[in-house]
């Protein structure tokens, strides 16, 4: 689910190392990896620089989740159609799960709801209404293929509304009976794992033709040799893990002092960082005038987020954390996740993209960032 | 609306027995006939044994709503076009309405708005996923005729909207006078039967090429004998209206004993019952891979529930039952019936299924039983 | 965006006085402008008469209303591609502008915040179902251009997304601060014209061809001289202006007379005197068989009522009248403005029309008005 946009041909490298150089030289955005150990060094030195921290973290994030997302597609091209399919859709959404995995542990179950939210309303908003923008302003009408798009989008809707449901119930009929809502959530969870488990079945095996085959065989760019990828899967996820253990430590006075609400922060700004390297991805797939393989990834990760990152996140929360963690989510968020769920729909349904619609997505975005901006602190809880 | 599957060749019956024996060979599912009597009789016998007798009667009502729906179609056959379709359209949830009509003779208003909202949320997400996924385990992608898939959806959309406006205005604007929702509920009553009646007129003659007439002119299957349907209907319909009694009388506590709340019953219980019949069509007609037919029957008895039946209730409360019954629904009931008009919209927007289509939608059906099986018992009122 | 039913030769007038002549001949409804200066007259001699004013002025708007909207045209006509593009859609709702400005002036929050809902729940449900219903009474199946509908009807549903965060947001949150509510509103209004600005510049420069140009020029019908033009212009918005204050002034003391709530004045009245103009050209469009002029009349209009005239309202408000407005909309405008938004999207969704699918949008409107009329005065606050 990458796809930097490299010049001119990249040279086999020999060793880990040499393919690490070359990757660097072909996608400058990496070299803000130096963050990397700047926040961890930071973190051991003053660890009450709360605000730097935070913001130290959010950048290191980002390369990280560059090289996580090319070293999951290395392991996946080795290892064969069915595991490496696998392990794509799987790990498609790894730097998310290990943000939220972490605040979860630090028992900010707000933090974690607004991020499973937030990615799923940011990538069907920003990541579509992006690619519509960027792809409109190279090439005047993209016309896409309607039919699959329509059919991942209508899968992408009875997603978002499965994880909906307890919310919905609950809110609605103001009978937010905890014990009920648990129950529910961790019934759910395991269903929606199922569902999700049918899905792969579905895409990587019955149906495979249906979904665009992220098609990177068509760059000229040598997948890293197994062991690299290996390697540098574990330990760039041990990484972000304790990038993401800093960002989550630190988030709560950073977001005092800058003025953010906990709900933006989960919302725009580890959506924003978790999904960096997916977007670099829709983007340049737009500017190729490829807006199947765009509009491919961003319903598809959204749609991975609330079968399976949110489902593992609840199972997961009866592990580790200081309590199990419910689907129920602040009611502002169901109406962005179900606005955006049509609103991705109905972009993808017509089959063509200008960058006004983009546009348009964009504002959506923009208006619910601004709400959540505005929003007084400790609104939703 | 029925699709038995035969197989052979049925030599024309001589008589109304002989059509009868021909009927019970070809559609095993009748043998359950024999429950009719048996929960009379028990009833008679012992009308305190309330789980029994509730297990028995859901079990009665099955065959008999499959000799409802052949006997509708025979008269319906036999009585020319007009008459005969105006009849088929009317009668097709004739087994939701009698089970209805007793309940609300009974006082149970929250039975009969439950099964309401769960014969339109069977109808689309049951009854369209399982025709999705049991078409889809035969053949590998079903098309089907997308324009008059979508005319069906958008009035069904329009249907449900319709029925669910006093409960949207008065649930969000937490005003519900009583006599506001019931005066409005009888000017709505009146506006849908004559929209009901348009559409028949719509349907039946100015456009008729639109709606696949049921097309079981296709299968070498003989109607029967005028007299002999004419007295099936008649007499089955009275044995309909009796065990609806029994069912009505003995579900409360039955529920209670089987740890069901009465939602979960109208909502679940009744609607996969009432609906049997109509389901065995849809599901034997996407086998068939005629997946047009499925769409029509599932959309169409769906948009009947609302456009007919429930006003229908509302008019006929006046005169029976202790007090007029309004169309106000429980908050959860209007959510799940616009969440599952939302997703048949999508589902038959795309002109394709597949099974995974019908894996989601039945995912969706079953996160709402789990939801009304779990809900705290009196918490809709 | 007008279309009088001519029939014969117009001779080319002469002058602004011969010009006026010829348009009373071919446009009947033009007589009811004789109401301008009695209503007017009559303001003066006895203010008292509210329901009388309230009456007259009503029918004195709609010949205004239809005057204004070909002097726009003509201007429009006049001053080349840019500008008149420009002013067509600008002024294309400046009936509805003038009168809520009038309302504005007046404090009538309730009033101008109704009028904003009904014209886009008119537009959406009552003009396209109307157009639908004139056009299939005429011609048995209507197609129109899906692409370039669903394009419209998507731009529709995210500008009515946008002017409805701040109420789904609040109410739903139930925090509804009085101050985040302002300051979300007043940031939305600046994005939302610049959104405006952008999408003018998409639809009349960079992807003109998408959108229909209204097409009159195929009308053998000369537009008026400039001079002409702008007079008109001029005067017939101050005619607008002077009787929308007299309307204003009586609405409230008429509406209680008539028994009528100030919520279904806004919403119905309003919003169907306003858009009287727009409506008979959409509707004889539809006659003459050109339903991608009335699907893009109905939905174009809508979307500039939600990007342009609402915003333009909000940042008037902090100039005019007692205290600042909000985009707050009460709970049942909301859900009546998501569904007409919705409703559309599945109409224009299908590329054909057929007069039963006008019948079901013009049912869903009255029901709407229905439920208007009859909530208890002063539910909506």
């Amino acid at each position: 689910m990458h796809n930097f946009e490299e010049r001119g041909a990249a040279a086999p490298p020999r060793s880990a190392i040499g393919a690490a150089i070359a990757e660097f030289r072909r996608t400058p955005l990496l070299a803000l990896i130096v963050f990397v150990p700047v926040v961890i060094l930071l973190e051991r030195v003053s660890p009450e620089a709360h605000t730097l921290l935070f913001l130290l973290s959010v950048v290191a994030i980002v390369p990280l989740a560059a090289l996580l997302s090319r070293a999951t597609e290395a392991v996946a091209a080795k290892t064969g159609d069915a595991v490496g399919g696998l392990l794509n859709a799987t790990l498609g959404n790894l730097t998310e799960l290990v943000i939220s995995l972490a605040a979860l542990q630090a028992g900010q179950y707000l933090l974690v709801k607004a991020s499973i939210a937030g990615a799923i309303v940011t990538n069907t908003l920003f990541m579509l209404g992006g690619a519509f923008l960027v792809g409109g302003l190279k090439h005047h009408l993209q016309e896409f293929n309607r039919v699959n798009a329509r059919f991942q989008a209508s899968l992408l809707f009875l997603a978002t509304i499965a994880i909906l449901v307890p919310s919905l119930i609950s809110e609605v009929d103001r009978a937010p009976a905890a014990a009920f809502s648990q129950q529910l959530s961790l019934g759910l969870a395991i269903l929606l794992i199922i569902v999700y488990a049918l899905g792969m079945l579905f895409s990587l095996r019955t149906h495979r033709e249906l979904f665009a085959s992220s098609g990177h065989a068509e760059e000229e760019e040598k997948p890293w040799p197994l062991p690299v990828g290996t390697v540098v899967l574990i330990v760039v996820t041990l990484l972000v893990a304790m990038v993401s253990e800093i960002f989550v430590g630190s988030v709560q006075v950073a977001a005092q002092h800058l003025g953010m609400t906990p709900a933006f922060v989960g919302f725009i700004v580890v959506a924003l960082v978790g999904g960096a390297a997916e977007m670099t991805s829709a983007f340049s797939a737009a500017r190729a005038n490829r807006l199947d393989l765009s509009v491919s990834i961003a319903l598809g990760s959204a749609a991975q987020i609330a079968l399976f990152v949110a489902p593992v996140l609840v199972l997961v929360s009866y592990f580790v954390g200081p309590a199990p963690m419910s689907l129920q989510f602040w009611p502002g968020a169901v109406a962005m996740m179900l606005v955006a769920t049509m609103a991705a729909t109905l972009l993808s349904n017509g089959g063509r993209a200008a960058w006004y619609a983009g546009v348009m997505a964009l504002a959506v975005y923009a208006i619910f960032g601004l709400t959540l901006f505005l929003l007084p602190p400790g609104a939703p809880s």
